[in-house]
C-alpha cells in the first residue's frame, strides 16, 4: 500500500477540520493542521457546533476539553448524520470517574472513524470502559518488542468492536482497522518531552481521514508515519544545534510543512502483524 | 503622511491593551503586543472587565471568544464612556446564526474605533449583518487588482456608516476611515499558513489606536504595513533556512520586535484610492 | 547550601505537576515543566480535580485563571490533606475587587508551600489583602539596590505570617522562608518582553517543591536561579542571532532543558540578607 497518497490528498483537498480540543495545545494543533495542508476551525460553543460542523470535512474530539463533551456529542451526532469522519483523542480517559463516565457517554452517542491514544488510554477502552475489569490487557501497559503481537490482537479486537480504526502511539505505534494491523517504528523519545505530541497526532488523524475518507486505515498509518519521520528529522536538528524541547516543537511542525508524500513511503518502518 | 510615527508613539507610550480574545491564538497576541512595545492584559471575566478596562489604553474584542460577548459588551461600553479606543475582530461573523446574532448585539452596544477582518467578514458587515441581502458586495469575495477600487468604495461606505476605521486584510489590504481609503500591498502568502495572523493584526490595531488615538487611520495603516513588512522579512528567513510555518510564526513576531519606525515608511506599498 | 541538588531531584523524581492555570501561557508552562524534567497535567474541571490531584507530586494555582478559583480551593484542600506542596501565583491580585476577594478566599482555605509574584502582587499580600492599608510597604514598589534590605524584611515577615516561602521576581529577586532571606541577581530585561515569564516561574516553583519537599526554600532559590541563568543564556543567543522576543521564549525553555545541576551553583548570584 502506498501511504503517501493520503498526504497527497490532504494537500490537494485542503480539508477543513473542526476541533473541539483543549486549551493547552490548541495553538499547536491548529498550526499542525495548517502545516499538513488543511485548515483548522476551533469553535466549541454548543450553540453553534451543530451548524458549524456541516461545512467541515472532519471533526476532532479531544477529551482534554472535558468540559466540552456536550459540544462533542452535538457536533459528533451531526457529523455522523452527514458522513463526516470523526476522530477521538481519549485523553486520560481512565484516570478519574468524570473521564470514565464522559468517555462512555461519548462512545455511546458518536461513531468515531479513528481513535488515537496512548497505551493506557486504549487499554481502558479495550476493557470496555471498566477499570481493572474485563479482558486481560496487561500486555498493553507499554508496547515493546515482547508484547507487540499480543497488543496488536487486543487493538484489532477493539477496532472490530467499535467499528473504527484504532491507533496507539508510543515507542512502537500500532494501527488496526480490525482486519489489518501494523506496528510502526518511526519517531523519537523527545516527542514525549513536549506537550501536545498526542493532540497534534489526533488532529492529523482527523485531517487525513477527512481527505482520504474511503481509506481511513491508510490515512491513519500515513499521518502516524509522517509524524514519526518528522520527529526523527526534528531530533537530528535538535542534536545538531544543541537546542531543547521548545525548538523541537517548532522543528516538528516545520518538518510536516516540508514533508513530501514520497517521504512517507521512503521512511516508513512498518510491519504487518 | 508618515506612518512610522504611530510605531514611535507605541514605543514611547507603551500602551496597556486589554484583550478579550480566543484560546487558540491568545499567547501569540500577547507576545505580538509585547513585541510592538506595549503590554497585554487578557482578563475576560465579566465580574471584573468593567473595572479592569478603566486602567487600559485600548480594548480588543475578538469574536473567536464567542462565549465572552457579554464581557466584550460590558468592557466595551465602559471603554466608550472613558474614551478608550476599542478594536473589533469579527471572526467568522457571518458563518453561523449565533455569530450573526452576537455580531449585531456587539455593534448595537459598542462603538469601535477600528474593525479588522478578512474580506468575507467585512462583506458580512457591509451587508448590514444580513446574509445574502442588501448592497451588492460580491466585489469583495477576495480583493484583487480587478475589484480593488469597487471594494474600496464599499469599505469607505461601511466606515462612514459605523463611524470607524475599517481594515480588510488579504493579498491586498484595504484601510478606510470613510474619507481616505488606501490599498496596501505588503505581506506574503505564508501568513495564511499560520493560525493567528488575523488575531495578531487586530491586537496590533488596538495597541496602535491606543497609542495614537488622535489618528486611528494612521495607526491602522501603520500596523497593517508593519505586519506586512514583518511577513516579507520572515518569509525571506523561512526560505533561506528551509524551515516551515512554525518557524515563520516566530520570525514574524521577532521582526515586529526589531521593526524601526523608519522601516514602515521605507517599506510601505500604499496606494490612495 | 548547594541549590543544584533540587534540580537533581527533579530530574530523578520526575514529579507530576497539576496546574490550574490561565489560557494565555498554559502551553509554555507545560513545556517548561517538561524541560525541567517533570510532567504536567492541566486539568481544571471542578468535578475531577479532587480526585486528580491525589496522584500528583505538586499543585500550581495561577490566579490568571480567575474563573477557576473554586477548582483551586477543592484541589488545594485535598493537596493539603495529602501533604502535597501547593504553589500560588497571585496574578494581578490587588488590581480589581474580584481579585482581591478571591485572593482572600484562596488564602483562607488553602495553605501554600510557596507563593511567587512580582513586587506589586507580594506588596498586596503583605498589606493583608487590603489596598493602601496596613504596614508601610512602599519600599517594594520595585526592588532595587536602595530598598532591597527593607523589602527583604517585609518578605520575611509575610513568609512567617503565612508559614510559606515567598518569592518576589523582578530585576532583583527575593526569596524568604521567614528565617533565611536571599537576594538573587540573575536574569535579564527581555524576560519582561515575553508573556508568561512569571507563570513559568511559578510552575517551576511547584515542580521543584514537589521534588524537594523537605526543603522548599532550597527548591525555590534553585528554580528562580535556574530561570535567571536560562534568561541570561537566552539573551546572549538573542543578541548573537539578532532575533526577538518570540525566539527568546524558545531559547529560554531550551536552556532549562539543557541546564545541569552544577550550572545553578556555578552561576548563582546570591546574597544572604
Amino acid at each position: 500500500m502506498e501511504f503517501g497518497e493520503s498526504l497527497r490528498l490532504v494537500r490537494s483537498r485542503k480539508p477543513l477540520v473542526e476541533c473541539i480540543t483543549n486549551i493547552v495545545t490548541v495553538n499547536d494543533c491548529a498550526n499542525m493542521i495548517l502545516a499538513a495542508g488543511g485548515s483548522p476551525a476551533m469553535t466549541m460553543d454548543i450553540r453553534e457546533v451543530r451548524e458549524g460542523v456541516a461545512g467541515m470535512q472532519a471533526l476532532v474530539c479531544n477529551m482534554g476539553a472535558i468540559d466540552y463533551v456536550d459540544s462533542m456529542i452535538v457536533a459528533g451526532e451531526r457529523a455522523n448524520e452527514l458522513g463526516i469522519p470523526v476522530a477521538l483523542d481519549p485523553v486520560a480517559c481512565g484516570t478519574t470517574e468524570l473521564r470514565r463516565t464522559q468517555t462512555r457517554r461519548l462512545l455511546d452517542c458518536v461513531h468515531f472513524s479513528v481513535i488515537r491514544g496512548n497505551a493506557s488510554e486504549i487499554r481502558f477502552l479495550a476493557q470496555g470502559g471498566k477499570t481493572g475489569a474485563g479482558v486481560d490487557v496487561k500486555a498493553m501497559d507499554e508496547i515493546n518488542e515482547n508484547n507487540v503481537r499480543e497488543s496488536g490482537e487486543i487493538v484489532a479486537e477493539l477496532a472490530r468492536r467499535l467499528n473504527t480504526v484504532i491507533a496507539v502511539s508510543g515507542k512502537i505505534d500500532l494501527v488496526s482497522d480490525g482486519r489489518q494491523t501494523v506496528a510502526l517504528r518511526n519517531g523519537c523519545a523527545t516527542m514525549a518531552r513536549i506537550t501536545g505530541s498526542g493532540c497534534m497526532l489526533t488532529s492529523l488523524a482527523g485531517e487525513f481521514a477527512g481527505a482520504d475518507r474511503e481509506n481511513v486505515f491508510r490515512a491513519t498509518v500515513a499521518c502516524m508515519t509522517m509524524m514519526g519521520i518528522a520527529g526523527e528529522r526534528a531530533e537530528e536538528k535538535r542534536i545538531r544545534f544543541g537546542t531543547g524541547n521548545a525548538s523541537f516543537r517548532t522543528y516538528l511542525i516545520d518538518e510536516v510543512f516540508n514533508m513530501e508524500p514520497e517521504d512517507i513511503d521512503a521512511g516508513i518502518r512498518c510491519e504487518y502483524l
